[in-house]
């Protein structure tokens, strides 16, 4: 059984910045628009989904080519742009490489898209 | 009293799809890495992070231009970008236009990082 993180909150209870908190620093935000450039392209999406929601969450680059009408190469180059933007980590077993996502880059994401809403006290 | 939302749940509890969940359309994966484009920029995001942080949910764009060493045209620009891609809204309210952001587009964001956890049953 499985059930959703709570935004911003990672493991420790350590929250991360939502867009409706403090003002981000410029250097802050440079590095936050590298992760949105490696994020703005449909193959990169399809494939970080697919690492994201592989079986055991890991997938072999072996099986990350078969949907895309692209060359092996190609599909590298996106995979290695994703894994310099600090949302997947590849591991050599063998033959291939196996990809999963980073999951504290994931979180903190989904924390900075948090917004706060107004409830009751 | 503020709490944050959960990922993925808006108001009627209709859930995003999260990155680890079904494999998402080629459409989709298009319309979506539109809109980290249009997040990949330092300055968007800071003013997508002024806007979502202004007192009342809302910022006028007479107070947006300040922090940045860029011309009135160039913030219109970035502010264009942010309203194409869904993320911000504006209202003209006489000489002013009043940005806030789109609550369900950031919450939907939010829930697409949103990771799964395993729990005990």
């Amino acid at each position: 059984m499985s059930k959703l993180m709570e935004p911003g909150v990672v493991g420790d209870g350590v929250c991360c910045t939502p867009l409706s908190g403090p003002l981000m620093r410029e250097d802050e935000a440079v590095e936050l628009a590298g992760v949105f450039k490696a994020l703005a392209d449909p193959v990169r999406l399809r494939l970080l989904n697919m690492i994201a929601s592989a079986e055991d969450g890991e997938a072999c680059v072996c099986d990350l080519t078969g949907p895309f009408k692209l060359s092996g190469p190609t599909i590298s180059h996106h995979l290695k742009v994703l894994r310099n933007a600090g949302l997947i980590e590849g591991e050599r077993r063998g033959t291939w490489v196996y990809y999963r996502v980073v999951a504290e880059k994931l979180t903190r994401l989904s924390g900075l898209f948090a917004l706060p809403v107004l409830t009751g006290t």
